[in-house]
């Protein structure tokens, strides 16, 4: 099967080089000559890829604006399969559903990645364990999306769930939008420039994905704004019930609002 | 040296063991008798301890309002060592700068522990690699904070940083108290019961210690109430922020809000 990875940053590049690994001939194509470089030398793609000719699958592993561009104009094959791996899928899903499409689109997204990012980040192991999101609409080929999860399985994927771009947009807003928006916002604190020392593993888990690359979020908060402003209003909102006990030191509303927390937790990972 | 350990809890059984491990000799201490028990069992201490008699250095490991009733009265020798290893410090501190004492009070916080308590998770390998602190006063004795650093360095902390109470205070409520706060916090969203499957490293990281034990951390935040309550306020201002730019689709704001982000996490980081 021939496959094209377009876009080789963490993403792209550690898809390309666990497929590789996993026995496929994976050719690479990037919008800058570098990355292709590098993973040629580091034996992460079989070859550069100079067009889609010939593709039977192609994973975009570029932002969004850019795949929603490339879904519009790319030159994919008749029936090759194209998934791309944004952190949005509602306004993708619009942009392929628009006119008919001669390729056979799945929307994916892995849960997988690191504070750091680009082709030097890469790593073939990356999604081990990880969980894979697939979205589907009406208009999705089942055989497609049965390839995509097949060679999800194939990069070491754990776990595959399937679900209508909107279910991902809401749930994504909560469990990785606004948990880097935390993390971004709690390292602002005028006190931040001097904890070193005084720190432990919750304020390391809390400031870990901090340093996010702002063009690509932004981009990725705009096309979610709704349900990602949902959640963080929300958010404020619980934060002020705690703040209300502790202007009043009410230590049994302080101690209310805990357990509520805590039962909240226990039911969330008792369900992993 | 006789050590002697009351209250064998994570924190206490870990130190215990841990001196064991490193050839103290150490007595254990707690309320109730199945910890005692345990910790014999498992080797972690050599023996009971029927009294403070005879101890050099007492490690009181229980929480703020009992260690500071045990402070006020219990009887240790003159001379002894008294250090407890509680979350919040200018109120300890409060306690014992009160009268004159025949034993030599220390105040420490072990940066360290788990998202679990008890002596089930008690590990004497829990302190290797972690930060410890200790608070001084014009009444604290040198002599005593030096060995009190050294046993720190015997169960294994790998950076021992001194300061005041109140700076301790202060700079806890960021990087321990908020943390467990906002993960508590977190996982309360009405979605956070169904995204399993939808899950990466960044929700994890965010609700790790969410499942925090409400009667300890009432006691902690209401004696921290004003340092915590600063902090938790100034989030929600930093999160507003955010919102704004969201609710106003305004990326050029969200592009500057989330680069200062990225700017602070840099120099916290680099400090460290």
């Amino acid at each position: 099967m021939k496959i094209v990875v377009y876009g080789l940053g963490i993403i792209g590049a550690s898809f390309a080089a666990a497929l590789k690994r996993a026995g496929h001939t994976v050719y690479g194509k990037n919008r800058s000559e570098r990355p292709v470089k590098l993973a040629l030398q580091r034996g992460m793609i079989d070859a550069k890829a100079e067009s889609y000719e010939g593709a039977e699958v192609v994973i975009l592993a570029i932002p969004p604006v850019a795949a929603m561009r490339e879904l519009e104009e790319g030159a994919f094959p008749g029936g090759c399969i194209v998934a791309d791996i944004c952190g949005v899928k509602e306004c993708i899903e619009r942009v392929v559903c628009s006119a008919s499409r001669i390729y056979r689109y799945v929307g994916t997204h892995p849960m997988a990645g690191k504070e750091t990012s680009g082709i030097e980040s890469a790593d073939d192991r990356l999604f081990e364990g990880k969980n894979f999101i697939v979205t589907e609409c009406a208009a999705t080929d089942p055989e497609a999306v049965e390839i995509v999860c097949s060679l999800a399985k194939d990069v070491g994927f754990s776990r595959i769930v399937r679900c209508s771009a909107r279910e991902h947009d809401r749930k994504i807003a909560l469990t990785s939008q606004l948990a880097h928006i935390v993390s971004n916002a709690y390292g602002k604190s005028s006190l931040a420039d001097s904890v070193s020392g005084f720190t432990g593993g919750s304020f390391q888990d809390m400031t870990r994905v901090g340093g996010v690359d702002e063009a690509l979020w932004t981009e990725l908060y705009l096309l979610n704004s709704e349900a990602l402003l949902d959640e963080t209003q929300a958010l404020i909102h619980r934060l002020e019930a705690y703040c209300t006990a502790l202007r009043a030191k009410d230590g049994e509303r302080l101690r209310a609002l805990l357990l509520e927390g805590r039962l909240a937790h226990e039911r969330c990972f008792s369900e992993k």
